[in-house]
């Protein structure tokens, strides 16, 4: 921990007050009491006490059960003394008298909690404690029963799922597009979940609803729809938001297929990169489209969608009397992280009037730099675009837009107007009842971290949290492009912050057989990612693609990363990998 | 507030210490730390600190920057003293030095939300405070802009979101099936912002996965599938669910709909209570089925399908050569809260080889309970079902299970097996790796809050919890039965908690004109509704169904309400209606 001992109350000790004596704590609480009016007394006699343990010769734990002499009553210590090995869920709120347990609970959540963000944060914590799964199921009673369990061992259920857990906000946490852990964000969370609402009407979720509205405009504007016109919504992951826009550009071109369903319609065409996400062809499948009917486009060599072969396709598609009706183009692919060329794209759509859709759900963020936007261009001509706040910018997990262009259109193909949500004769301007816009009834509030995380960082905050992951990415490129052992999957700088290449270890270095090379490099990136797990040192993620052998894929959107967690990262793949 | 004071430090007033003067305050931050080791002094240090202020002669606030005296060094005094005012959220962590002043600002915000959450369960505080869209715009600064804000601004977002939010966890909120707060639910769900992870692998998710696995076994175990075998995930929200499994129905009786979409497939068609929730048809239209072939089968007064139209309207459409392929039984519909007859139905859909899929995203959970499971007696003949513990188990949002009887099909439906997530020569048992199974590609970690509710009540706690909902709705229904002023919606005692009713004010009760008396019943609702808002006091819902004019939907899930909240409701409803 970077600061041992400050939060140590109650974090991994179960409540040991940091080495004094319990009677010392007792006294002190006597003190605070008399002290102080309004309360503080109260407040630090309860943190004093919370979880005041001693141990009896036997080695057990024993809380004290006496009474204080706090002066003002009811103080929490003879309540918390009872300590929670001898209460129950049912003595928190509503419970009658239930305030300042409730308090001392949460508050000792709270340490446990804190105590572990300090922890993620140093680098000398490893990110993973890893077991494989039938150990995991063995280190602690997972089971659910009949009985109520106490408090206590509610705590302990805790801080165990938490000493399992992947520490995502530690420095060297790099395995997927999103990690990191943002403090504004993750209090923005709290605040949410203690509100525990429901987003499909302005009557529950005042506040979020209009956050959501403006939120979803300052994303138009930033795309470049005038005066940020459009509409949107945020739903839970790219895949559901590029689902939704393939639903939107069908409903779009055929509005029968509401009612009437595919049947009522020709054999509809979708296009979109080989190295697009599989989410377009999920999508594909569930809308009764099949996966089939999604034409892949070829890439070039960095993973760029070939607009020739686009029109060649569509031409193609046409020819069989298809109809094309959806292209996803891709702003930023997941694992060589390309920018498909957007205004040729849109050219194409233009012309054989089709939706343009942009999976920018990694990419989208680059929107927010001025130095980096530019790999975005022509998104302005798009029809709707996936942008998920919860990768690139690092809010908390899930955030992730859908923004269309035109107004109106996801209410049309979306609402069910049920009578007993959606009344018309509500008191208020009913268009701020935005939740049959989806296709889920109730909806997580997703935006309120976002918003909060914007207010604090600003956006030029957010640009220049992007701008350092672009050039910690450079950096890490350059550091290993022409450096022995390592070859790059595709040449030149890359576009986002993805980072593939191949480790080749000494051993297969120098291996003349190619076949017998291949093989061998193909186990390399899983053994020595299996080794970073058992080590728990450092992630970073790897895979085949196409006839490539698995390669490492490194991608950089954890704000917490610096220039020597790059270093490290290569100095462990070398450590790791040197007998392979 | 129910112990006013106590919690006070930064929850109303900005961080007034209470009272005590701010010399006081150092005196005792300089105690603290001499009297103590291990770190707690620093922390009682901080805590007194934190938003020590002293107003100057002109009302302002001024925060103290001199240095305190500490003498275990770096201390809070000095960093906290700096006052939030001063600081930005690039002072927090991963900040170097970040530490102690994003364990202060965190405080600071618990304590804000624990002070939220007392006032929340007062019934002396307003449920709502309430104000019309455009006016809450003015009311605060709501803008997102370029600059950052400062630590101190973003305190106050956070308490003006809290001043309009609605209260949820009140113990007279009413109005969505989803209502209170639990507070070992919350403390799970800061638990799982705090970890910040994605549920698609085991790799990133090792301990949520697990429980996953346990927990779904356990609800599979409940509805009666013979040693809990079967599959399912959760998803966000019932209307996915559902969706889920009309989606899965479909590829199990034609898997090449996965390929070759619906154009492969003849005409399929739906069957559902004409009472059961607008998600069926949702579904129906995303899925390129489309609406009207979802057909409404007619319900009784109770607001139960009745079978032999089922059944006649499965004759009906295979005479047309249509193909009957997913039958939605509802248990505990939307707004009567009707069960439909399990048994009757699934013999049915066994005899014309139907899916059959039971939504209990209302009732599920009286499975729960040994005295009301006979409700959804049959359930175990389903091929899937869906229940959602955000409702009747008062779990926080969002929290809904697919349960799915035969194992594999939702991998095999859903799955795409993108190699750079599902790798399959990683180093433990991939059967863990569930993310395939989802249409989402990220998926939110939904289920710790169930878990640890679940462990922290046991199945006794929740049984104990829903009879409990169940006998206050039998309170109310026998209190206005036969009470002055009151009419049924439909005979006899609910089966779930949904009350519904209508209000007939003294202006309207004894009006002989039908058609007058109708027109005005109509506005009796929505008019004492806004009242409650406006007023604050309490939320329930209303709205009309069929040919029957708006009445009250009461439907009770929150663990807060007591009998004295069920005399609340009806003295307010006919104090707010008495002049209409």
């Amino acid at each position: 921990m970077a600061s041992p001992g400050f939060w140590s109350l109650g974090a991994e000790n179960g409540g040991d007050s940091g080495g004094q004596s319990p009677i010392t704590a007792r006294a002190w609480c006597q003190a605070a009491a008399q002290k102080f009016t309004g309360g503080i007394g109260s407040k630090l006699c309860a943190l004093l006490n919370v979880g005041e343990v001693e141990k009896s010769p036997d080695g057990a734990e024993k809380r004290h059960v006496e009474n204080c002499n706090c002066i003002t009553k009811p103080c929490s210590c003879s309540k918390t003394n009872l300590g929670f090995s001898e209460l129950y869920s049912t003595d928190l709120l509503p419970a009658l008298d239930g305030d300042l347990k409730t308090m001392t609970f949460l508050q000792e959540v709270v340490d446990i909690l804190l105590a572990y963000i300090m922890e993620s944060f140093d680098r000398s914590t490893k990110v993973i404690d890893f077991h494989y799964p039938n150990e995991l199921l063995q280190r602690n009673n997972w089971e659910l029963s009949d009985e109520p369990e106490t408090l206590d061992d509610i705590l302990i259920s805790c801080r165990a799922t938490l000493k399992y857990a992947i520490k995502t906000a530690h420095p060297r946490y790099f395995n997927q597009l999103s990690t990191g852990l943002d403090m504004v964000g993750l209090a923005a969370d709290w605040l949410t979940s203690t509100a525990n609402t429901n987003m499909f009407t302005y009557e529950v979720a005042p506040v979020f609803v209009l956050l959501e509205y403006v939120t979803l405009k300052k994303m138009r504007e930033i795309i470049g729809w005038e005066d940020g016109r459009g509409d949107g919504i945020f739903s839970p992951g790219g895949a559901i938001s590029n689902m939704y826009a393939m639903l939107l550009a069908r409903y779009k071109m055929f509005p029968e297929v509401k009612e009437k369903g595919m049947s009522s319609v020709p054999k509809l065409v979708a296009f979109t990169s080989e190295h697009s996400h599989f989410s377009i062809k999920k999508g594909a499948a569930a809308l009764g489209i099949g996966t089939e009917s999604v034409i892949c486009i070829k890439a070039d060599e960095r993973g760029k969608l070939i607009p020739s072969d686009l029109e060649r396709r569509i031409v193609e598609a046409k020819q069989k009397g298809y109809v094309p009706f959806f292209v996803s183009a891709t702003a930023g692919t997941t694992v060589y992280g390309a920018f498909d060329p957007l205004i040729a794209i849109s050219d194409i759509c233009k012309k054989y009037n089709i939706w343009m859709h942009v999976d920018g759900a990694w990419g989208g963020s680059l929107l927010m730099s001025r130095k980096h936007r530019w790999k975005l261009n022509g998104v302005e001509r798009a029809n709707s675009m996936t942008w998920n706040p919860h990768k690139m910018m690092a809010v908390p997990l899930q955030c992730s837009a859908l923004l269309v262009r035109e107004e109106g259109l996801m209410q049309s193909c979306n609402q069910m107007q049920a009578c007993y949500l959606f009344q018309q004769d509500k008191q208020y301007d009913l268009s701020y009842d935005t939740g049959d816009k989806a296709l889920q009834c109730g909806r997580h509030v997703d935006i309120f971290k976002l918003w909060l995380m914007w207010r604090a960082k600003g956006t030029i905050g957010f640009e220049a949290q992007i701008d350092k992951c672009l050039e910690l990415s450079e950096y890490l490129y350059n550091k290993i492009k022409d450096r022995d052992g390592y070859q790059m999957v595709f040449d030149g700088k890359p576009q986002h912050t993805n980072v593939c290449f191949w480790y080749l270890p000494p051993g297969v270095r120098y291996l003349e057989d190619k076949v017998e090379r291949m093989k061998r490099l193909h186990k390399v990136a899983p053994t020595i990612k299996a080794r970073m797990m058992e080590y728990g040192t450092t992630m970073v993620s790897y895979q085949p693609q196409g006839d490539k052998v698995n390669f490492f894929r490194m991608v950089i959107s954890n704000p917490a990363a610096t220039f020597e967690d790059i270093d490290f990262l290569i100095e462990e793949i070398e450590r790791l990998g040197q007998d392979l």
